[in-house]
């Protein structure tokens, strides 16, 4: 159902600057299970190397922002944009850092309310309080 | 520049209904400041009040997620949903709640990343892995 | 500020064509007044035509959904996507043809329920119940 | 293919404060149906209620804006961001309520030109005419 | 899983107003497919025509634009509108006018490069600089 | 009005790193100008040389897309997004680039009709033909 071929793992990996980012993955995520978001960017080396490499700095290296906390994130701009995929792999990965039932509901919560409050503020256009602004 | 008039608050706090929920929202948060999504809703105090319940019970009562991590997730999605004046409110908060220049920097490596991936998976409608399926 | 310069409307309506779109806003509308989209459109009078003759056929006409509905529902979509120009300008058109205060806020109540709904089925991926299926 | 699990209805009843609101949404729409959202919900009898209860009260109580045209404004809302689910769900509930084919075909009429002017004045960054600005 | 019946196309050309146009669309592109869409505009010919001659106009006429840049932009829309029937039939389309899969991996690169800086523009509300504006 | 605060070029330029990356976008763009999202990304100069890499690599380097098509296509995207700062300086980047009056006109109607035909065919929900499903 893609726009675009999806090769097996296997097929994709004959070409060895795919192989590598894909040995990459499994090391980092310390699992065999590649997703199909990689098959889909296996015929392109370049931009499958682009993606990975930001996947890895921003949701994979240890930093001031915990590792569940990113994937609610994650989750919180998939739902809004409407990625199906998105939504279901990041929920899967949010479960696999530890996220409990109860985290998940208030998640749905809090995401479910922004999406209300946006279109409220956005239907009653209200003006930026001074108190808001950043002074450059 | 709204699309309703926006009383000032003391023309806002002479109908008394309005008036218990300001007082709430300054209780609760410990501030005197009433920003101005609250006096967009000032004609309206039925709707006032069940969007304030919602932020009380979600936003600003102690749970399985922090409040910090809350703020976040409400950035994301109204950065996903380009509310402006919401992105600017919940900035601010999440400061308030203690976000460090460098978690704000981390917050909008993720938000734009993820804004990237969800419109490359879409572009390539990328097929759900079974693996990230949840049974019922 | 638009990505394009706008001519005056007397500017725009030396060119004959641009005239007889405008004078025909202007008689379908009962109003001399022709809002800054129709300035921005001056320079393309086929997609000028296009989108006019569109608006009035829809928009303009009577048929089987009442006007006042007709505009509100046009802030919905508008709200929907953000387009703050939009948002203002169909609810000035709602409250021309009669929108009340009440309405106003109902309108609000429903838009932003809709987007907390849109956002907390999205959030859980709900599939879709056989019953709403309609069958080819 | 949800991102929790969906329980059976006689799954969800056990817990006494999800058969009340299953209930009520029973009597509320005079119909013994109770569709995949609901079950969605089932984990969280809070979360459950806070959206049950601005359903009713906004979608299932009499008020200015009749039945029928709620339900097309939830459509047009669901539309725009895209929930599949949602603009299924109120298409059916929108149906059920009186709306003809004629008035199905005006609404995708509208809410599809509404998509294009929103684009328009997005691309066109139009500015906003004085004659817009509501006066606080 | 349309939320109107999609008639077929024998059933459809019943109608001389739709067999007109099914007509035009089939001699406009050389081809005897009717893909669904134009299924589901069945019910109303005013409406089939209408999106069927701007499709013409802007889509299938020589113009300042070339076909296969058309059929891009287009799915560059449809991909940040998350609207997967038409991010698979402009794909389809680009295809039939020539899009390499080298253009086609670029245009990924671009789309999702777009998607990245728009969510990051967002969430800073990147103030505008005055060399991008256009005087009137 | 950012949420953060934009350093000026000269004080941005006091950290090494940043203006390396900003003699970089002069060099390769020859010209001195240097937009205001680089000032927002100056606080971070791993984000900053992230992002203009990514800009530098897909924008600015010959390919199998036309530097002009690219700029629409962004345009594209930024408009569905909603993202006013990036439909300014992409609409410049594309005039910079060529652009004229009619293709910017007609890039207008693309993008408009497929914000007009992404709504329908989600109102409609139109069920994927099976002619576009490209196998793996």
């Amino acid at each position: 159902m893609a726009t675009l071929k999806l090769p097996s793992i296997a097929e994709a990996e004959k070409n060895p600057a795919v192989k590598a980012v894909y040995d990459d993955i499994r090391a980092t995520r310390k699992s065999d299970f590649i997703n199909n978001i990689w098959r889909g960017l296996a015929g392109s080396p370049v931009l499958l190397q682009r993606i990975w490499d930001q996947i890895k700095a921003v949701m994979a290296t240890p930093s001031a922002i915990d590792p569940l906390t990113k994937e609610m994130i994650y989750i919180a701009v998939s739902t809004a944009n409407g990625c199906s995929y998105c939504v279901h792999s990041h929920t899967a990965a949010a479960r696999a850092k530890g996220m409990t039932d109860e985290q998940h509901t208030e998640l749905m919560a809090i995401i479910s309310l922004a999406g209300q409050t946006n279109h409220l503020v956005t239907a009653m256009q209200i003006p930026l309080d001074p108190e808001f602004e950043v002074k450059s």
